[in-house]
This record gives C-alpha cells, sequence and structure tokens, in this order.
C-alpha cells in the first residue's frame, strides 16, 4: 500500500515534468513564431493548447483521487495540495503562450511590434524560455539552486518589461495605437508567464523547506 | 468528530464569503478611483490588497489543515480543494482591483482614460463590481442560478473589452501612447477580473452537480 502510494506521487511528479515540458515547447515556439511572424507556427500553438488543459484537468483529478484514497497527511499531502497549485500556473503559463502566438497570428505578415524594440521582446521571450526549462529541471530535481535563478530572470524580465514602457512612452515612439496595445499585450504576457514560473518555483521550495513563499503578484 | 468536520468546513465557506465581499469593495472602491480620478480612494485600495493576501493564506493553511486531519473523501474532499481553487481566484480578482487603482493613482489628477470612452469602462466597471456582489452571495448561497447569471455578465464585460479595442484602434482616437497603454491594461484587468468570476462559479457548480466545469481562460 505504502508503496503503491510513494508510485502514485512519483507519476503526479512526472506528470508535472511533462506539462512544464510541454509548457517550455509551447513558449518557445510562440517566441519564434512572434519573432519571425510564423503564422504556421503561431497556428500550431494555438492548436496545441487544448493538449496542456487536458494534461492540466487529468492530473488535477488524479491529485483529487490521492487524497481521497490515501488520504495523505504532512510531507505527502503538502506534494499533493502543491502539484493541484502548479498545475494551474502552469496552464495559465500555456495561455500566456497561445495569447503571444494569436498577436503573431492576427498581425501576420507584419511583424507585431515596431523595429526599435524588437531586441528588447527579444530578450524577453529568451528569457521566458529559459526560465520554462529551469522549470521543468527544478520540477524533475527539486534542485533549489533553480528556484533561486528563476527568481533572477524574473527580476531581469521585469525591468525589460519596464524599459518596453519607457521605448512606448518615449518621444521617439511613432507607432500607432494598434501597435502601441499589441506591444503593451505581448509585454504583460510575457511578464505574467515569468511571473508564473516564480510562484511554481516558491511552491516546489516550499514543498522542500516547508515554509510558503509568498505567493502574491 | 463529525460535527466537529461539518463546524470545520462550514467555517471554511464563510471564510470563502468573506474574502469575497472584501473583493467586492475593494473593486467597488478601484471602480470609483479609476471613474473619479480619487487618488485617496485609489490608494487605499493599494494599501488593503494585503488584506486579502493574508485572508487567502490563512484560508488555504486551514483547508490544508482539515485535509490532514479530517481526510476527507468525495464531496467533502471536493469541498475543500475547491475552496483552495477559490481562494486562488479571489486572490487574483484584488489584484485587478489594485492594479486598476494602480493606474488611477499614477495618472492623478488626470483622469485614466480619455472622455470617448469614459462611458465603456463606467459599464465594465460597473458590470465587475456586480459580478462581484453576486459571487459573495453565490458562495453564501450555493444559488447556480447566480452562476448562470456571472457568465452572463461575462459576455457583456467581453463585447465592452472589445469596444474598447475598437475604439482605440478607429481613426477617431487620438490619444497618445501613455493613454493607449493604460486604456489596454485597464480594460485587461476588469475584463480578468471578469474571468476569474466566471472560473469561481464554474467550481461552485461543479461542487453542487460534480461535473468539472471547464477551467480555461
Amino acid at each position: 500500500m505504502r508503496e503503491l502510494f510513494q508510485q502514485e506521487l512519483k507519476e503526479l511528479q512526472d506528470d508535472l515534468v511533462e506539462i512544464a515540458g510541454l509548457v517550455h515547447q509551447q513558449m518557445a515556439d510562440a517566441v519564434t513564431a512572434f519573432n519571425k511572424s510564423d503564422v504556421e507556427l503561431a497556428e500550431s500553438v494555438i492548436a496545441r493548447d487544448d493538449q496542456i488543459d487536458t494534461a492540466v484537468k487529468e492530473l488535477d483529478e488524479q491529485a483529487i483521487a490521492i487524497l481521497a484514497r490515501q488520504s495523505p497527511v504532512a510531507d505527502d499531502l503538502r506534494l499533493v495540495v502543491s502539484a493541484l497549485r502548479i498545475s494551474s500556473s502552469l496552464e495559465r503559463m500555456g495561455d500566456m503562450a497561445e495569447h503571444l502566438a494569436q498577436l503573431a497570428r492576427y498581425r501576420f505578415p507584419d511583424k507585431v511590434v515596431p523595429k526599435s524594440v524588437r531586441p528588447i521582446f527579444k530578450d524577453m521571450g529568451k528569457l521566458d524560455v529559459e526560465m520554462a526549462a529551469m522549470l521543468v529541471e527544478l520540477l524533475k530535481t527539486n534542485d533549489l539552486v533553480l528556484a533561486e535563478k528563476i527568481r533572477d530572470e524574473d527580476d531581469r524580465v521585469d525591468a525589460l518589461h519596464l524599459s518596453v514602457f519607457e521605448n512606448v512612452l518615449s518621444e521617439g515612439w511613432s507607432a500607432g495605437a494598434e501597435t502601441t496595445v499589441d506591444a503593451t499585450l505581448a509585454s504583460r504576457y510575457l511578464e505574467r508567464f515569468a511571473d508564473h514560473a516564480v510562484s511554481i518555483s516558491k511552491k516546489v521550495t516550499y514543498l522542500a523547506t516547508g515554509e510558503w513563499a509568498n505567493s502574491g503578484a
């Protein structure tokens, strides 16, 4: 019984790693579609979001089944509850990738943002994809050094997010309202994606240390 | 033991109702601050967000303690797990109210959005506040008619959200980039607030009917 239970917990973790892998791939493709105005890739990201939603729903049902059957306590209980929270953040990260791809698709064959801010968006996208890759590793290994790295990268994303607005609000910004709207939304999606990565890394830290990290933002 | 357990579940529900009440008040004040450019009210909304975060954290700890002590199954288990999910959405709704108040504060003494779109924002804000009030009632009474009404109001919020963009992208839009950014973000916050209300009402429906509603968006 105990052995089966440990096996079930292990499967829950494996499922989280798998979903995080899907999210990583989605954001990598969304960023490429956004940067290169690749409408086919954008459409494939949009089509694949359902896979993440389904996988999250299955994981949640599995977690609830474990709670019902095994009545875990202490560390095991925290693990299952955290899995539910982490899956919810991963689902939102998938949504952010989808939203970014939607912007790329709407503006095709044009690029979403003007040349002057493209390097900033490229850096933000690169950081988001890196953070997602680190998240996969963090969920696999529970190596808390990765949680710290994710927080550091988030600080860089936040700085880039601010610099998007500095550019948009500068006198040199000559783009029309549509481009201003899209740049605002794209920057927000990339920033929220990074926030969710931090939120997950705090939950993994909680699991390892027993202390709830501040879940705000 | 069983009686104590039912009492604990009742307290969990009461706490959700209380937090939803805080969120309702926050959004009502944020919308007023936004519409009237009331910087003091905006600052009080921003200051009070911590109360929601703290209340959510306490509720979550309480829910986890119940899972550990009582090992609930079936409907009781679903109730506790749903409380965790609902609290997380309420926390985000509080964040949206705070973000709206932040926009009002930054732009004070100016209003955030130009005259041409103020009626749209007023309607969106009114709907959001109404939805939050219905959410309080829904959590208190489990009256699923309210869940339906919340979904209907969300459709109206979505339509207004789209009409903000139609205005921003129309030839009549003469506002500068800063205003375009703020209108975009404000509209997004109001729309997300409504999405979370729908997401909670789906969870309440799940509790009553046993069927998971689609948790996407």
